[in-house]
């Protein structure tokens, strides 16, 4: 297994002075995914849960939809992976080379618009589920001691799955909070356990279009940040009658979309 | 100008119960970029200073080199800007698409490994540059409170420059650390005010890969981050010279890489 974790020496400056430690680094590095003979994308990940990673981003981003499609993937000298697909699995590369032509990196994969997502959704989110305001509360917390690396190099975002009840299924960590969460789907993806339509996806930081866009792909009902949301992950989540939750912690959080998934509030 | 804060009703959780309020939302919005008529990219962000961002996305990106290469950047509809090429400009538009059909969403622009890094930098950071701890000490207060957006909306990167002495020369916002930093960039590029080299870029947030190698190519010899470092970023700050500072907050910091630039600590 790759190190998730560096340690290097540094110089820390605090009011005493300073003087010299040893820090712990969350490793970011490049993954080149290629599907076939094709190079497909370049991401920067942390290393780990790789094969999950290739699997969830190949289904999020609208390119592969079932575990069957894959008959193998295959690591190469640690930065590579390398999909085989099954026999009989149809990929429409020139679709695939304007999408990710048009594609930058700067969190958009060709979805330019609310409407590409509505597209390409395999599962959208279902009602039925009902969640406790007490169980969201929990939530944070349990992201933070199920955590394997945060704690240690403050420099990791974790992407976790809770059932209604609030007990954690999964958890995946990386630098870039969208791919923990490819980690975490893909993870679903390669059990064939897909759509998630119980699940609680709760993540470190902000909640943006890409990450709703992510968990919708997924069928998940509720997403939980601990940061704010943007405009048009609302949008995105009102949209689609995903449950949408910001600033999750300390107790307290904001429902944007979706209160009905909220069991009343005793009086 | 477009909006970046909207208003939305949202429901409030907490430990008195529930409650209708307004809430303000950074906006994210996606924007085409057109180099002449071609699609060049497509990227999530905040609106304000789109021409900022265009011509700061293509020159850190190592597809323009000097302002003078721009005739016009037009805007259309909000969320599309062509750039006009001045004439003898040439862009290798073979080269352009590779590049990008190797990128995907996830923070990296085809430059796949620090190799590219060092063959794509106009001006690498030079020596000269001496600051004192106190100057780094006070930079997260100024980011902070020169912050236009971040404190009503929670959901704002910032990205400032300053001066050896602590001085603001500069600071822009958006949903994304990177869009923030190539704003910022693209303003000094507009004016026809690159290399940076007596400047010190201070991010909200974490420290990657892709925002040393944008610091990089606009020749910034100090970058000073409030979150951590990724391995890889440490890594081409090292390599390259750049003074890499993390965690800086609560009169505290980590020196990564470059202590040089630093003024020896009174004893």
């Amino acid at each position: 297994m790759r190190r998730n974790i560096l340690s290097v020496p540094i110089r820390k400056v605090d009011p005493e002075g300073r003087s010299s430690q040893q820090d712990l680094l969350a490793v970011e590095d490049p993954l080149e995914i290629r599907l076939e003979e094709r190079n497909i994308a370049i991401t920067m990940r942390t290393p780990g849960n790789d094969e999950e990673l290739v699997a969830g981003f190949l289904f999020t981003e609208g390119i592969l939809q079932s575990a069957g499609q894959i008959s193998k993937i295959v690591p190469k000298g640690g930065n590579r992976m390398t999909v085989s697909l099954a026999e009989g699995t149809d990929i429409d590369f020139d679709r695939l080379q304007r999408h990710f032509y048009l594609s930058s990196s700067c969190g958009v994969c060709g979805k330019a618009s609310i409407e590409a997502v509505t597209l390409s959704c395999p599962f959208l989110p279902r009602g039925g589920l009902l969640i406790d305001a007490e169980v969201i509360h929990r939530l944070p917390h349990e992201l933070r001691t199920t955590q394997a690396v945060f704690d240690r190099t403050g420099g990791l975002h974790a992407a976790a799955l809770f059932d209604a009840t609030g007990r954690l299924l999964n958890l995946r960590e990386d630098v870039g909070r969208h791919n923990a969460v490819d980690k975490l789907i893909g993870a679903a993806f390669l059990k064939n356990n897909l759509p998630l339509h119980d699940g609680i996806l709760m993540v470190s930081g902000r909640a943006s279009f890409e990450l709703v866009q992510k968990a919708l792909m997924a069928g998940i009902p509720v997403l939980a940040a601990v940061g704010a949301p943007s405009s048009l992950a609302v949008e995105l989540a009102l949209r689609f009658g995903m449950t949408l939750l910001g600033f999750v912690r300390d107790e307290r959080f904001n429902i944007y979309s979706g209160e009905w998934r909220l069991r009343a509030a005793g009086v």
